[in-house]
Formats: structure tokens, sequence, C-alpha cells
């Protein structure tokens, strides 16, 4: 298998969403850390529901939509003055620590991502975090109108990149990503971000650790990724975990 | 409006997921808490995640998958003593205690459920709560192969009551169940159980807190539910939110 083309996941493979973190606690007090993770999980929820009920809207008001309902649940009102800083910051996500440099080892291959993001989202990213430049396509789900892990979404990829599947590798840390793709049939490496780490010790866990909990292991969803890559691509890592041609 | 029928929810609107709490806390200690929770998300996710991958199988399955996945995420391994007992009791869930009697207050209409459980996992259900006599009929998802909130889940209802949407309430306390339904086009009921109550002062919550915070509240997906009750059709409380025919 050689692998011509990557298809990298944007929010939470590229870009930590945690990132918000530090604007959450400097405009919610001690409920930031809460409205952190409560907004990261409903705002997945969100694009899985509309993309059952077949009733889209795109990323960015499915984030303000879930960032609203993530304050509110907290006491705190919705007002612009929360909302606005809030919503800026997701536009300009840290780029996690190695991926700039992982991407640019990569670039004598094709580099594209695939994100939920809505287009605009995704340009504000990708040129705010200096990656626009390595990147040969940026594809939103947008122009399925659905959203991961539906089929019509990895669709999108082949005829952007120009690639068969089997020349594709796609890299994701959502694991429910990593299952989507790999159903559909790419080769698929998942990377595990804080998963693996020390079972609690009994019930009391923090938001964080409860978020961590709940997204950082691999589905048991029937399909399971053909690479488990920890940190994000690099080399040494990366052939110790299935010896693959990247 | 002439309300003939009444679908409702099962699991989470006529019967108490959280009554697994005893049996996870006897079997998984301190950590029975935190089971308890992330087994119901990641069963919902898992839900949410098949249908959107078209990719179904049943809810006794997504059950187990989800049990094992939240086992897991607690350092505990999913061996059949843990797992046997905590699936039986879910098809031994408590009814909410208002449940019984008001479905018998509404017996001359027709009652029906509508569930994501699996049609053996909601026969065991309504047969060991002893309401199954109530029903006119028990609708599993498992007929159109996806689940809630898919529109394909709502058309198996009018064909099965006989009766028109219009002549027709959905009675729900998940509110993405709600949406869904609304959606479709039923008149709603959402049941708010939990959502309303004092919010947290900082982010320090406990697993059922947090899980309360997800999931107690309306969903801002676009749609809300005609009706609000508090607890299930209590008749005064009924008649208080909308002065409804029920």
């Amino acid at each position: 298998m050689a692998i011509r083309g990557l298809v990298f996941d944007a929010y939470g493979t590229l870009y930590d969403v945690q990132s918000v973190r530090a604007v959450a606690v400097e405009l919610c007090g001690e409920k930031g850390e809460l409205v952190t993770q409560l907004w990261r999980l409903k705002q997945l929820e969100y694009t899985s529901l509309r993309g059952l009920m077949q009733h889209y809207e795109d990323f960015w008001s499915v984030t303000r939509a879930s960032l609203e309902f993530a304050l509110e649940s907290v006491g705190l009102t919705p007002s612009p003055s929360l909302c606005e800083p809030l919503m800026q910051r997701y536009l300009h996500l840290d780029l996690y620590p190695e991926a700039r440099e992982a991407l640019n080892s990569l670039k004598d291959r094709k580099l594209v991502i695939l994100s939920n993001g809505s287009p605009k989202m995704l340009q504000a990213l990708t040129e705010a975090s200096g990656i626009a430049h390595l990147l040969a396509d940026v594809i939103s789900v947008d122009l399925a109108k659905t959203y991961k892990p539906n089929a019509a979404v990895y669709a999108l990829v082949e005829p952007s990149i120009g690639m068969a599947k089997h020349e594709i590798l796609f890299v994701s840390s959502n694991s429910f990503d990593a299952i989507g793709a790999k159903h559909f049939g790419f080769n698929v490496a998942w990377i595990e971000r804080g998963g693996g780490e020390a079972a609690p010790a009994d019930s009391n866990v923090s938001p964080f650790e409860f978020f961590r909990l709940l997204r950082g292991r691999a589905e048991t969803l029937g399909s399971t990724a053909d690479f488990l890559l920890p940190p994000l691509l690099s080399e040494p890592n990366a052939r110790r975990a299935g010896g693959m041609v990247v």
C-alpha cells in the first residue's frame, strides 16, 4: 500500500477544541471549565441529531446553538458579551503543538482537510494558524449538507483529491470519525489523544475528565482503525504503530 | 384539537434509566455512579452514530457495546459477571412513580409506545412493569432499522395507531426525541425531568449533575414542544401547562 494522500479531520485532530477554555474561564469564572465541556459535547450531539433528522444547518449555527445551551445549563445568560468572544475563539483555535511540523514533513503527499466546519470557519482557522498553504483542499461537510459519520461526507474526498480510497489515509482523533471513515472504506489512523491514561479511582471526576472518559477511547461500533497514532504523525511513533508507509 | 391517541417514549420517559445505578454501585463500587452516566450517554451517542452511518444494530447490541465502553473507560473489564446483571436490569427498569397511574387515567385513548428499544427489550419491560395490557401497540424503531430522531421512525406511528398526526400527542422527556417528533409534525409534550433546578456554583459537579446539565434542558435545535409537562401527565399539571385536551 502506497499512501499518496492524507485527509485530516480538523476539530480535535489538528486543532485543540479545548483551547477555548481560557476565554471561557475568563468570562464564566468557575463555571468556565464546565461550559467548555458541555459546549463541545452538545456541539457534537447537535451535528449527529441534525444529520439524523435530515435538518441541516451549518457548523457555525450548531456551534452557536450548543454554546447557548451550555451557558444556559450552568445558569448564565447567552448574551453577546459572552457568546461573541467565545465564538471568535473558535475561529482561532490552537493547532496542536506537533501538527504544523507533521504537516510540513508530509508535504510531498497531497494533504487535505475534511471537517464538519463550515467553509468560512475552516478558512479562518487554516489562515489564522498558517497552514493554509500546506493544504491542497479544505473540504467542508457543507457540500453534502450533513455531518460525519454519514457516508455522504466521506464520499466528498475522492473527487476532490483525485485518488482512490486505497491511496488515501484518513486521520482523526475523533473515534466516531475514524469509524465512519473506516466503514466507508478508507485506510484509517486514529490518533489517541488522552484516552489511555489511568482510570479514575471513584466517581468524582472533573468535567474535563468526564469528557475524556466519554470521548478519549476507541468506540466499540464494529469497526476499528488500521493504525493507532499517539501523537499526531510524529514519524517514529507512526512507524511504530504499524510500519505504515507515510 | 381533540387528542385521540398518545405515543410515549419509553427510556427516560416512562422508565427511569437511572434505576440501573444501584446495581452499578453494587458491582462497580465507587465507580458505579460514573459507569451509570457514561453508559447512558454513550448508548444515546451510539444510536445517533449508527443511524447517521446507516449501519443499524438493535438497541440490545448498542446497549451492550455502550456498557462495555463505559466499564473500560473507568478501568473495569467488561466481564460477564459485570455485564450480565446490568443488562438484565435494563430489562426491568423502574417505571417512574406516576407513570402507571397516568397511563391508567388515559386509557380511554389509544396508548402506544414508540421506542429505540428492540422488540424483545420492550416486551420484557412492559410485561415486567405490568403496563402491557394498557398499550394498544409497542412500536420499536427496529422496524425502520434506524433510530430517533430519524423521521422514518416517527413515520411508523400513523399506520400502527390508525390516526392522523393532528389527533396524536407525542410524549417524551428526551428533548431530541420531542424535537424530532415535532419536526415530523406531531403535537408534542416534552416532560422536563430535572432540568429546571438550580444551576451549579462552579465546575465541580457529580457525574449525575453533569448528565443532568447535558440532557435535562430543551434543545436549541429550531423546534420546540407544544407543551411542557412537569411530572408525567399528572392531570393538574398537564392542564396548567397548556390547557390541553388530554
